[in-house]
């Protein structure tokens, strides 16, 4: 658990000058970005992160509560999203699926998206007369936990996509970081889907083109940081600061407190934060999806 | 909406002598039941309703919280249950579904009942050592409404059935009655599955043997009766008490009041009856399944 | 139950011309609006209402789901919340108090309006520098029901009373109706507080002027009608085509049925009408408060 | 926040000599307990403790989700309700109350241990006939937080109080711990209340008897450590193991890590060990004020 990491960006850190990787820094509309493309399986394989692009925004808006902000982070995601989804046929619709456990709020991450998102599926099926040509057919659904279904949320998912005409899938989830910084500050996208183990639940099978033949985009944001890395970087650096640093202490102490794997650090007000990345998240999904405006999609969602 | 009413024995009501139709009336450690079978096609569309057999249990515990009479009635329910699920392959999975809206309370006993059923496919599946051999192999979803999914339920269902080996479905619904003595206190269990547009929300597609391919059970409880059912009836009393008996007058004061076509009667305290009857029907559904006690079962699920 | 109603309007439909009771219509910005004053101590009784002033607004918007008239109903009450609180002291705190189970759908608009409210009296007294004058000191609570806590709302708010320097009550409670056409359309506000016994759940003392020593205004909408009313009016409405029109026949039918008290009629989606309901009183009771607009509220409450 | 503790068993550990404090190990029917007395005033003040008798019982039964071990813990806390509220007049009420914020988890075990307590005040007052005599007379409330009522809790349970008749307080809150191996696994009952500052959330008036002139029991159970004791636990841990063993080392690393002051550990399941805990603890207050068995009051809560 120590290294632990869903976040391309951390992975990459371990060996900035790995071969097959590139890596560029940009703004957008004022949120700072990253793009990371991992092109070769050697480097996908030592980082422990499959072949594809991987963009991430950083942001102390939500930890800061500046709400006033969050508009730019949706947008930044939404810009994100649009690009990635560029050549999905008009009349598909893209499904939305927000993975982990509502009961527990730091897995609560992609249930919570899944309420912001607006949903117009069953409006062009069955109401087309309502429907704006502004809209995107969309369609969501929060499939549930093994441990609460006895279903791969993989199964559920690839089932939707064989009877519903599911052009693309946008998966959200919870994210574990190595480093408490990034943890409600790094709003990762990726074209890779979701991979077997990894998030904040215990995903089992992937979610991804490989598995559905269709394209898959995931979006998450880290909620927690394992009490391991967080005390392994604790004595890195305490150790930078004596003058033996003795490499194979660091590991022992590593090891011995190896036993709190079951320990989770977070923000004391996780509940909030959350919601409020919940909230971006789906803002980012509403406005890359359909041309409406928020204000618009509000007044059809109350 | 004055005749409308899901229950195949006020269906039958109508006309007691239809042929094609036969009634018998049983008990089962005192619970009394009710068999209606429906042979004839055109007996079926007279009563509006699917040939197949028709089985339902009468009980004032839930009105009148006689919680210590809760038992019999699952036991009944459950009773039920293995003899139409009785040639189910032994290795084959039984999913139970919870249609209806978690968040409309006289909408919600589906999903209600989805909490309280014993999940154990995953088990079987990753945690092979951990499972009893008195456990049947079980999964279960709530896959939510059309407004908030975009999507039918009967497809995510259909979806599901081909990724995860299942040999039956119990799919549990809110029923609508037409008589407020019914309301909570007729659980109905039939083959039939679950027609298009019944129950209290709005299903579009059917989920039953003909869509799916394997046996559909299906159990409800009446929720609701709608007001204008309830005022016909009053009006009909009224009148049988009046001389004139005029059944025009009856027909005129009906059409009147068919602008209350969406309200509902319910017992006051439906939050209670609700969770109390969704209880009723998971614990019948864990009798049915598994071979272990409910104190059994209870320790596994806490 | 038959004739049992919250409001005062439909109290005096019972009796137009009874001397002490005046009532006036009136529009304010395009809602419909009526004013009751019961100014006679025999007329109070025989209405079933206590003397003082009663003001109801009328509104299809909630049934209807017009959400963009909601706003124009908030500005009415808050309207008229100013004119009842005008003469409390600037330095004194209101304090909002939402009767009912939070729970029990019909009884939940209380709780529901308290959670929309602006609460201010922390900042006033711990974070003074982050105060706007433009806030009203403002507190609120949701005291629970008699059979969760055990205390009677009326004793927990009269202790609040004593220890936190408030100087008027607003209280908001779910109302009965007699007629099903008033149920979430007509909003009434009181200067008479709340009587003991009135509301959809059981208040034994009750919390006014009175009892606390301070103005005590009541806002409330009625979210059912008992079936037994609803009957009763479907009775006279046959008799009265009938011929015969036998008193007689509509009391025994009416007795008939009062074994129907624990029902009640609500519309099918009372879950979101609640909501809906709750969120126009709570924005009334901003605006009055506060001078915010309700954009600025909002964000201070994000 | 490094050393912060509420627990007096921690705070004891930092000089277990300190004259005027006692402590005492036992075993209540197979679960550790430890009993530490503080009876000099410089001794409290350097331990950051009030004078007075501070119980806690150790189990790692929530940890493990060891249901089965449970009761025993509940039975132990009841024992020492017990005993802590002996000379309570028979016809006075106890109150309960819950502290804490509902809606954060790790804030939430008051409000959640609420819900499990049989209350019975309204049933001695409005159905005497139904008050079973091995009842005792019990309210309870959750007066919520600051942030959302604008009001002391302090000053709600004081109101309570003067209109109630109370004899007795047993309030129930989360506490932090400074180690993570209490989190969860230490219930700590003391006669000395709540003290300003106290437990996970932000109290700032004390419940206690000197606040209230009545006895004054807190519960709780730590449900969080501080990221930043974790840290400078690992750090005097590694350090140790070092050869400088520089104590300037660890103070320097610990200012460092101060910034993290608004993060905390919790297990990965809190949702999960924040009910369990919370159940024990409403089993044990049921068991300790009422002579009758869980069973009994279940059927009677159900």
């Amino acid at each position: 658990m120590i290294f632990r990491t869903d976040l391309a960006k951390e992975a990459r850190e371990i060996d900035e000058n790995i071969k097959g990787v590139t890596g560029k820094d940009f703004t957008f509309e004022g949120v700072s970005g990253t793009e990371i493309v991992i092109s070769d399986s050697v480097a996908a394989e030592k980082l422990g992160k499959k072949k594809g692009r991987y963009v991430s925004f950083e942001t102390e808006a939500v930890l800061n509560r500046n709400v006033e902000e969050y508009l730019s982070v949706s947008k930044a995601i939404g810009q994100e999203i649009k690009k990635m989804l560029s050549d999905i046929p008009k009349n598909k619709t893209v499904l939305v699926v927000g993975l982990g456990n509502e009961k527990m709020t730091a897995d609560s991450i992609g249930p919570k998206t899944v309420k912001g998102v607006f949903v117009t599926r069953h409006i062009f099926e069955f109401l087309p007369r309502e429907a704006d040509e502004r809209m995107k057919n969309v369609s969501a659904i929060s499939p549930g936990v093994l441990g609460v279904t006895g279903l791969e949320s993989a199964d559920i998912v690839s089932g939707i996509c064989k009877n519903a005409d599911i052009g693309a899938i946008i998966v959200v989830d919870a994210l574990a970081a190595r480093r408490s910084e990034r943890m409600f500050s790094t709003f990762q996208l990726t074209d890779t889907g979701i991979e077997p183990g990894a998030g904040v639940g215990n995903k089992r099978k992937g979610i991804n083109k490989e598995t559905l033949g269709i394209p898959v985009l995931a979006i998450g944001v880290p909620t927690v940081v394992y009490a391991s890395s967080l005390i392994y970087d604790a004595a890195v650096e305490i150790l930078s600061l004596a003058t033996g640093k003795d490499e194979r202490l660091v590991e022992n102490a590593a090891k011995k407190i190896a036993t709190k794997e079951d320990m989770v650090v977070t923000p004391k007000e996780i509940d909030v934060t959350v919601s409020d990345s919940a909230k971006i998240i789906s803002d980012g999904i509403n406005l890359a999806l359909h041309q409406l405006s928020l204000d618009e999609i509000s007044a059809y969602m109350f």
